[in-house]
């Protein structure tokens, strides 16, 4: 079994999408994460749903989110409205990611490996610069067990 | 909204359940990861999907995905039976991490920058040292967008 024969088609996001959509997205299509491809259609960056939900948490409280007990109920319900007017392309953290990426002739062990490694549900697989897919988690232990 | 507005039962592992059967569950209920209790019925650990994995992917290729490569299609499609025998609590990572517990009162963004910073799509809601339940990711951005 190779990632050919897992892959399915995914959703990707343009950079210049805006982001609260990118988050509804994630939200309405159930994924595990997303692909963020640049204007080539090649895989940019691809986050984890938890990584998606981080463009919104304003960064006083991402290192400590006990700083998010100071901000009430009513105002902490509207924290995604953070992202409101905003792409993604200007939410995209800044560091560099290694990029959940396989070839279409990876092992489902590659596959687990990376996808342990780089703490993603979500690989896309790629060929000659053209995205094929993605394998998800659930996909990948769903074939295999 | 509050984390008791949003928490959900969630399916609990103990720890000398089989490994086997921890990651069938995580497929067949397509959870984004497992809470594992201790004897008295409190959060253990917490793993993400891509962490229960891990605890199938030998040591070797966890810190360089390539050397799985090596590895051929027959012998990598069966590497889950890495855990066959095996219990859980025989398979967790030793090392510490935070676990993504929070409080009845906790906050929506206070979840978030939770979920975000310890990259769990889960978080445990604990009163008293007793788990009241669980708040997804795909919960809390259903709730919120």
């Amino acid at each position: 079994m190779r990632a050919r024969d897992l892959l399915a088609d995914f959703p990707v996001v343009a950079l210049d999408s805006s982001a609260i959509e990118a988050a509804r997205l994630l939200a309405d299509q159930d994924l595990p994460g997303l692909i963020f491809v640049d204007d080539a259609g090649s895989p940019f960056t691809i986050l984890p749903g938890t990584q998606v939900l981080r463009l919104a948490v304003p960064a006083y409280c991402q290192d400590d989110p006990a700083l998010a007990r100071v901000v009430d109920e009513a105002h902490a319900d509207r924290f995604l409205r953070g992202l409101d007017g905003l792409s993604v392309r200007q939410c995209l953290p800044k560091e560099h990611r290694e990029l959940p990426v396989a070839r279409p002739e990876a092992t489902v062990l590659e596959l687990a490996a990376l996808m342990a490694r780089t703490r993603s549900p979500l690989v896309a697989v790629v060929e000659g610069g053209r995205l094929l897919g993605a394998v998800t988690l659930q996909a990948l232990l769903d074939r295999v067990l």
